[in-house]
């Protein structure tokens, strides 16, 4: 086959994978996790039912792509945040900040996704990423002298990760700020005043 | 009907209760979640299966029923580690240390549960009443001075029970202590020294 059809052939599938995860999106938003159906997605789309099922099994696998894509969406915006922050404690406390806020602002809307998507495979590879993305940043803030030493990087990740995951049970945003200021508290080394 | 006799019912149902949900306990332990059937259930209790559907409906009902007995359990051992500590700092302390623990040692062991308990009104409720707990025992070490104040105390409940949740991404014990430690750091008045 010539590279360019090949190439095009990849571009249409990459088109019919985004156009099925944004119809899945806009139907979650307009009637819930449980008014997902591939035959709606299929009408939505102007896809083909067949063609819909050679490419997804089921609408499980949309949500998990779609759930994904969401994942990377917010992956893109803390590396967004990070590169344009100077300093490593600088860099990190806007990252953590910025996480805290997107799981702020979509509280309430990923927990039956949760729920449904159990298996959570591409669920944990999504969070081994965050977490390597956020152990490179406390990383470099302890090179810093910012962050704390007597406790091992990666563990501080996990503390600081599920500290802010109490984002999504809060109702205002002054609240999510002393979250952040209160997960920070622990993070400075041991020597350091408040 | 005599007060003997509804009183002798109620003693009977609560057994069947319980009977039900110790077989579904040691199916879950034998076999896992998705060994888990009415028929099995009905067979290891003795409990015919008329009878057990008409206390449970389905076995995502007695999963509900023993998850929720398990919470139940470990509020009272949390109870338990309270009443035997003297001084609210120190109550504070052994509480989150015996949490984090616990969260530990069952690590991998809810996963799945979790997933499939996922309308989890019941762990909504379970949870209210550790936050409860957790809120009066932060309330009294701050009302003590060993707190911080800046933050409201039902925020710092939310805080310690995410942050103390990463105990269940560790490896080993004296990761456990560094994450309690870690966590314990962030309650400090922002005027005391580390």
């Amino acid at each position: 086959m010539p590279r360019i059809w090949s190439q095009t052939i990849e571009a249409h599938r990459d088109a019919v994978r985004e156009a099925t995860l944004d119809a899945a999106a806009a139907l979650v938003a307009e009637r819930g996790l449980t008014g997902v159906t591939m035959s709606q997605i299929a009408k939505d789309t102007g896809i083909g039912r067949a063609t819909l099922y050679k490419y997804f099994p089921d609408v499980e696998s949309i949500l998990s792509a779609w759930h994904d894509r969401q994942i990377d969406h917010h992956l893109q915006e803390l590396l967004q945040t990070r590169d344009r922050t100077t300093g490593a404690a600088e860099r990190l406390e806007a990252v953590l900040t910025a996480y805290a806020g997107m799981l702020f602002h979509r509280r309430g809307h990923d927990g039956d996704l949760a729920g449904r998507l159990h298996s959570g495979r591409h669920v944990a590879a999504a969070h081994r990423r965050l977490r390597d993305f956020v152990d490179d940043l406390l990383g470099d803030a302890a090179a810093a002298g910012a962050v704390r030493e007597d406790v091992p990087t990666g563990e501080l990740t996990l503390y600081c990760l599920h500290a802010l995951a109490a984002a999504g049970d809060l109702d205002d945003p002054e609240a999510v700020h002393r979250l952040v200021r209160t997960t920070l508290t622990a993070l400075r080394p041991p020597d350091t005043g408040p």
